[in-house]
């Protein structure tokens, strides 16, 4: 680079930390003056990518231009995320230079021009998008371009390999650790809550680790989090393992496939993901928290995210061949995703129902202990030499014992404490106009309206179902409840409830 | 809404702007305090997408949370593009409220996902997207969602005709209107500001409208303005074209398409675009200026756009089938693509060029000067009755009698004035390292340093070629000389040059 006239203290091109506190989320924005002297020299214009060098640390952040009323001559300011991830203060300097071109990006123009990607082309792409070298723009070109069954099995194990390959990866001290997943889609189906505990009071090895809501109202750290602690370093999270046989935190810190993390980021507002790069954030983070069997609940039904046999049995097929692959077990059971599970819809809501349950509370909702047992058995069912109904006998005398119970208020102290899900302030029921029988639920609606209510960022935000498909309604008797934290959000889902038809429909019969 | 308990003056959630003079170049940003009493009762956080109306304006924006030292309790602002675009002012109250959930996503959903869409669907998808509720993800995902042919016939025709309809469609008082456009890749190819003249100086009407860069270092828009404003309204237009028979402006004040122009926005950064979507692009800019018969420019080389003789075949016939469904004729025009065309690379570098071939200099660009009469004489053949080998006379006649720079001049001027396109202050030659005859200019090395030394932002800046495929080099001798206007720019591209081989090749022969 070229000397440039010097007109501040410091190295070349340097800048002067000001903090300014703009909360960008997760955006790194470097701000600058117009008539900045790097700017000037550079040629950096408002949403020009740039490198932001401080000590031994940098990132690529995109350039806001401020006026000179907020930054003084030689100053610059960050987002308060770029600011943490480079550990910032005032007064520190900041160099601020054009980046590397981005070799990886030719790699993602030819996946989006159709072409097959390899092993040695996923890693260069994941390695730029660890680095946080792509912009948002790119993280959404790259999701979108392997959606619509543009992976193929050999794209999808070279992609899945290529994410374990970029982060941690842990490992055990017992030759079989079980592991589990759902493919998501319905509503308030927390059966991880229950499964854990069970397999853990079993014996078994089952280190859990869930992300945050991606397009769903409530994740099952989310969910996890109005009960215990969740944000675990890799330590505390293998102290509990150690002590309990099972945990449930959040992977975010433990940096198993960091890249699957950062293309949820544009995931959640683009409110879609692919098949194949689904089969490979779910096999990635299992494989690399150390899994060896690995249990798939896949929910079928015309609003859950798979919607007919034929694709759950595609899905099925492809996670299991992907797994073998890369030398782990993987098993598919499919279940009913035709309503929504349990009464509760949000985090909050659902740790009640998981309690309840754990509880063997008279009043516990029903399908949502069956649907644990089943997938508890299942997991059981990992062990050597186990039997299908051994395990289905084993898993309910486990959970009506209250053995699970005391296994989970276990792990939650081991994590840091068991606590109270919040309730939220205010509450609106929403009623039938009609009388009849409940004949459908529409789970991508009940989905919605619990997200507009502000779930799962709020918490005890969400609804809570009063009638299951099959049930008799009558005119002006509450559907479900809207629960919220804030008044708008109150107000913006009751009103999309409003407008929409067929979220609970009722017909004669 | 609920009626918010009110903290402030005037309305109902309503924040009192402030001027901050943030730029972001065109995304729309609002900027609020974290204990604001509107974040707290909609339950806005940093990168929630809201509605932000004053007076009779509205604009969907990004929430940016900002410290209580930037802005005052019951205070908000706006980043510079949307404070223009809602004609705000320092003391005005906006609202800021829940944007209504976007009914177009599902069906961009279902477009990600392989399915067809309809017009309908199209329709809904482009007003979105022009009424500005499309965040820049969702303008990724739908740019990447219809490349890799992802567009059938049906598609692509049922998109340009939903982009037509998005905008203005201007009307002309003569039977046949010419336009005429270059599928682009090749960087220099500027025959536009040479074609225009001839053609209308034979007495036919070509009101050009051109685009800015898209991913190249300068778009027909760019190159013209270092000649003659382009910034052009309608109606200047209008009266350019009633008196002169042709123009050239930029089409962007013009709302011709304007969802193309949105879309264009992110197809910069991401360096890509799509075929269905180009063609549609191309076709819907030129239908909605009024042409009736389409000149395109398309040409193939290994470094190219297009990159085969079969690429060409099959774009072709899909933009005379799209032009024909939607009662217009086009015809394609094939040509070498293989290096780059005339001298200079960069606006100002082509606009002179482009100059010099118009005033028939002894040391014009001969490859510049052929390809515009070839082109110009196709599109004098649409005139009814007309035969090739005359039209091409004629051509080879308007430019070499001076006929055409006088029309070129007389539509500057028209336009606003003739202008000297300006020079960079910096330079540096780049010699070849060996001795040999130049066998390969790859178009795309050749383009990504014009752009990395600043074209077209800065119109000064970008390269110019000394060397032609087929001549010979000696070692030491200068290949090609980076013009640049910021001395960063400078080095960057010198930079990226020195670290690539195979820019210009040269062997023994």
């Amino acid at each position: 680079m070229t000397q440039v006239e010097g007109d501040t203290p410091g190295a070349r091109g340097a800048l002067r930390l000001r903090r300014l506190g703009i909360d960008t989320y997760q955006e790194a924005v470097v701000y600058m003056t117009r008539d900045c002297h790097v700017c000037r020299a550079e040629g950096f214009v408002a949403q020009s990518r740039v490198q932001v060098t401080l000590g031994t640390h940098h990132l690529i952040a995109t350039v806001n231009v401020v006026s000179e009323s907020l930054l003084g001559h030689g100053e610059a300011s960050l987002s308060d995320s770029a600011w943490r991830a480079l550990g910032a203060e005032d007064g520190a300097l900041i160099q601020v230079s054009h980046p590397e071109p981005l070799e990886s990006l030719s790699v993602l123009r030819s996946k989006v021009y159709n072409q097959r990607v390899e092993l040695e082309g996923w890693r260069e792409i994941l390695a730029d998008v660890v680095e946080g070298h792509y912009s948002e723009l790119h993280l959404a070109a790259l999701v979108t371009a392997c959606a619509g069954d543009r992976l193929d099995l050999a794209e999808t194990i070279a992609l899945t390999q290529a994410m374990v390959e970029g982060g941690e990866r842990l490992q055990w001290p017992c030759a079989q650790v079980v592991d589990k997943h759902s493919v998501g889609g319905l509503p308030g189906n927390r059966t991880t809550l229950i499964v854990v505990p069970i397999v853990a009071a079993a014996g078994l090895t089952i280190p859990k680790t869930s992300s945050r809501a991606i397009t769903s109202p409530a994740g099952t750290a989310d969910t996890m989090e109005t009960l215990a602690p969740v944000d675990l370093t890799v330590e505390d999270m293998r102290r509990v393992v150690e002590r309990e046989g099972g945990c449930i935190v959040w992977g975010g810190n433990v940096r198993l496939s960091p890249a699957d993390d950062l293309l949820i980021r544009v995931e959640r507002p683009l409110d879609f993901d692919s098949e194949g790069q689904m089969v490979a954030s779910v096999l990635s983070k299992k494989i690399a928290a150390g899994a060896t069997h690995i249990l798939i609940d896949c929910p079928v039904g015309p609003t859950a995210k798979v919607r007919s046999g034929v694709t759950a049995q595609k899905l099925s097929e492809r996670l299991e061949a992907v797994a073998q692959a890369l030398g782990v077990y993987a098993r598919v059971h499919v279940s009913d995703g035709s309503q929504p599970v349990g009464r509760g819809i949000g985090p909050a809501l659902e740790a009640r129902d998981v309690m309840a349950v754990l509880r063997c509370d008279v009043g516990a909702p029903l399908d949502l202990r069956e649907r644990s047992l089943a997938l508890a058995a299942e997991a059981l069912q990992f062990a050597p030499g186990a039997k299908l109904a051994d395990c289905r006998e084993m898993a309910r005398q486990l959970l009506d014992s209250g053995a699970a119970l005391r296994k989970f208020e276990a792990i939650c102290r081991a994590q840091g404490g068991l606590r109270e899900p919040p309730r939220a302030l205010l509450t609106r029921a929403m009623n039938a106009d009609r009388a009849g029988t409940c004949v459908a639920i529409d789970n991508r609606h009940i989905a919605r309206i619990a997200k507009l209510s502000g779930a799962p960022r709020a918490p005890s935000a969400g609804l809570e179902l009063h009638v299951r498909v099959g049930q008799r309604v009558e005119s002006q008797s509450p559907l479900y409840t809207i629960h919220a934290e804030a008044p708008g959000e109150l107000e913006y889902a009751a009103g999309y409830a409003a407008q929409h038809s067929g979220i609970v429909i009722a017909e004669d019969r």
